[in-house]
C-alpha cells in the first residue's frame, strides 16, 4: 500500500484531532477522522467521550452531502458493530464515501478486519496502515487491554542526578523543577488511574489529583496497601474516587474505608501482598487504558519484577544528593549485568532546568 | 563592539582550526588564526604543540605580502611576551595587519591585554570578544589553570538510569556501549591527565590510556592511592606515565613504584587521606589544564565534598540494576534538599543507544 502526501497530510490531522480526546475518551480510544473531496477537507470529528458520537459520525454529520464521493481518513478501523452507537462502518456506506483510509485496523482481536471488510463489501476502497505507528502510540493503553487484557503501566518517578527519589529521611518535594511537575501532572491527565503505595502516602500524603494543567476529568486513585494501613485521614481519600487494593480482608478497616468513598479490592498472593499481574487483569476487565504510576523504591520494584511496567517516565534534575538517599527501583542484588532490565530510550528531552527520559523495557 | 557577520564566519573557521589542536597543544591553549583580506581567506594557521610556531606565526607565514592592510582573527589574545617563541603582537606588527580580531583575551591576569595595547600602541585596529564564550570553552582548563591556578577538573561517570556504576560485587563492565566508551575515550585523548583512585584499580584494574580513538599523546596517569595498596602488577602501571598521590611515606614501597617508572607524590592531609585541593594545586603549578576522573564512588563523592569538580560527564544507559548497586557519589546523609549539590545542564544527547549529560555545579 502506498499513500501520497495528501493522504499523509489528512491522516496527521486527524490525529491530532484524535489528540483532543487524550484526557477524555477513557475507556474508548482517542480517534479522529477527516473527510477529504477534490482535495479539500470539508469535515472534521474527533471523539471526546464515551457513550456521545464517534469521530467518523461527526465527520459524516459535518459533512453532509460533501461525504459523497469522498475520502474518510480515520485513525482507527470504523467499528462494524453495534456498541453504545451504531456502527461507523454503516454510517460510512449509507453516506456514500468512496474511499476510507485508516491509520491502524481494531486491537481487538475478535473484530480486528471486519470494518474494513464490510466497507469492503460495499464497494468502497478501504485501505489500512497510514501513519499506523503513531495511531498505535496515540491509544497504547487502548490497544494494550484489547490485545494483552491488560493497561500500559507508565512508571512516572522524578530522581536526582545520581538516581535518587528522596532522601534518607522520606524528604523528596521537591527535587525537579515546576516545569517538570507540570508535565507530570499532563501524563496524570491523560490516564485513567493513578497508582501509588502506602509508603508514598505515608511519606507524601499526596493527592495524586489533575492539578497543574486543565483537566476536566480526574482519574481514579489506586493504593496498594497490603495491610490496609491507610490513615482515614489520608489526603488521598479526599474527594472519593479511590480503589484501595489490600491483601487483607479486614471487615472493620474495610467498611470504614468504604464509609469514606473508597472501593476495596482484595487480591492477595502466596506471599501475602498485592497480586500485581491479577490486578493489572482486573484492571484490564474493568476498561483501564493506561495506568500512570507514582510510588516509592519498593512498589516500583515489586513492579519491575512482576513485568507489569511498560514504560518508564523518568524526570532527573541535575543534582546530586549522595548514595544513602533512596533509590528507585528496590530490586535483589544482581552478580551480573546479564541480569539487568535493559530498556530502549523513546524520548529523551530537557525540560526547564531537568530532563526527561521516556523508556521502555526491551531492546528496540 | 559590534561584529559583522564575515568576522563571525572568520572567528568561527579560526575556532575550528584551534580545534585541532584539541588532543595536542597542553600545556599551551589551542589557538587558531584565519586571516582575511578583500573579504577573502589569504592564510589560516594552528597551534599544534608546545614548542612549535603559534598560530598566528603559521597564518603570517602563509599569507606573506597578503597579511599587509589584512584583519587577523585569533580565538585567543596573541602573547606580548617572549616565550619559547617570539610574542605574535610584533609579529602582526611588522607583518602589516590593520586590524586583530580576538576572541578572548590572555586568560593570564599578568599579561591579560598587553597583546592588545601593544596592536594599538602600533595603530592597528585590535578588537575583543567576538566569539568570546566559545573561545572560553575551547581552552576551559587553561582558562581554568591561568586564573583559578588549577586545572579544569571533569568527572566522568557511567551509570544505569538508576544512578548505578557498578554492581555490589563490583561488576560495572560494560553498563553503557560502545558508542558511549568510544566518547569517553574521546574525552580522555584531550585531557592533560586521567585521574582514578585505588578502588576502581582493584576492581577493574584499568589502563585508562586512549584506545577507541586515535591519540597521539597519551594522557598522564593519576592514581590518588593514599595508603600506596597498589599492585606493582596493575595494568595502570604498564607503559609508565603515572603519578601516584599517596598519604603514605613508604620508602620501601615509593622505590619500587619508582623502579616500575612511576612517580611519587606525598600529599596527606589531617585526615591521612589525600589532601585534593593541594594537589589540583600542585597539578595546576605543572601545566595541567583538563582532568579527567573515572573513579567509584568514594573518589567521586571526595572530590565534589572538598569542591575539586568542574563537570560532571555522565553516560547513562536505559538499564535497571536496582537498589542495591553502588551509587555514582558517595556522600554524607542529607537532611533537606537544601544541602544538595545543584547542577545545571550544559548538554543533553543520545549516544548510541545511551545518553549523555554533561553539567557543571551552580545555578546557571
Amino acid at each position: 500500500m502506498t499513500f501520497s502526501a495528501a493522504d499523509h497530510a489528512a491522516m496527521a490531522q486527524a490525529l491530532r484531532l484524535a489528540a483532543r480526546g487524550l484526557n477524555t475518551t477513557t475507556p474508548n480510544p482517542r480517534v479522529g477522522c477527516v473527510i477529504v473531496r477534490d482535495g479539500l477537507v470539508v469535515a472534521e470529528g474527533w471523539h471526546e467521550r464515551a457513550g456521545e458520537p464517534h469521530a467518523e459520525i461527526l465527520a459524516l454529520a459535518a459533512a453532509g452531502e460533501r461525504a459523497r464521493g469522498a475520502t474518510a481518513y480515520v485513525t482507527l478501523e470504523p467499528c462494524s458493530h453495534f456498541g453504545r452507537t451504531p456502527p461507523c462502518a454503516d454510517a460510512l456506506i449509507d453516506a456514500g464515501v468512496a474511499r476510507v483510509v485508516a491509520a491502524m485496523g481494531d486491537p481487538n482481536p475478535l473484530v480486528s478486519g471486519r470494518g474494513m471488510e464490510r466497507l469492503r463489501a460495499s464497494g468502497i476502497v478501504a485501505e489500512l496502515g497510514l501513519l499506523e505507528s503513531e495511531a498505535q502510540e496515540l491509544n497504547i493503553g487502548f490497544v494494550s487491554r484489547m490485545s494483552r487484557g491488560r493497561p500500559w503501566l507508565r512508571l512516572k518517578a522524578a530522581a536526582s542526578l545520581d538516581g535518587k527519589t528522596a532522601l534518607a529521611n522520606g524528604v523528596s518535594q521537591w527535587i525537579t523543577g515546576a516545569e517538570a511537575r507540570r508535565d507530570g501532572h499532563a501524563w496524570r491527565a491523560r490516564a485513567c488511574a493513578v497508582l501509588t503505595g502506602i509508603g508514598t502516602v505515608r511519606e507524601d500524603d499526596p493527592r495524586l489529583n489533575v492539578r497543574d494543567v486543565a483537566c476536566e476529568r480526574q482519574p481514579l486513585k489506586i493504593l496498594i496497601d497490603a495491610r490496609l494501613e491507610i490513615s482515614p485521614q489520608a489526603r488521598l481519600l479526599e474527594n472519593g474516587g479511590c480503589l484501595i487494593v489490600t491483601a487483607t480482608d479486614d471487615p472493620a478497616k474495610s467498611a470504614r474505608l468504604r464509609d469514606l468513598g473508597a472501593e476495596l479490592l482484595v487480591l492477595p498472593n502466596a506471599t501475602g501482598k498485592v497480586d500485581l499481574p491479577r490486578l493489572m487483569r482486573e484492571l484490564g476487565e474493568r476498561g483501564f487504558n493506561e495506568i500512570h504510576v507514582e510510588a516509592g523504591l519498593k512498589l516500583n520494584g515489586s513492579l519491575l519484577r512482576e513485568n507489569c511496567v511498560d514504560e518508564i517516565l523518568l524526570y532527573i534534575a541535575p543534582m546530586l544528593v549522595g548514595d544513602q538517599a533512596q533509590g528507585l527501583f528496590n530490586l535483589p542484588a544482581l552478580t551480573s549485568l546479564a541480569g539487568a532490565t535493559k530498556l530502549h530510550i523513546r524520548d529523551l528531552r530537557q525540560i526547564g532546568s531537568d530532563f526527561r527520559i521516556i523508556a521502555r523495557p526491551g531492546v528496540q
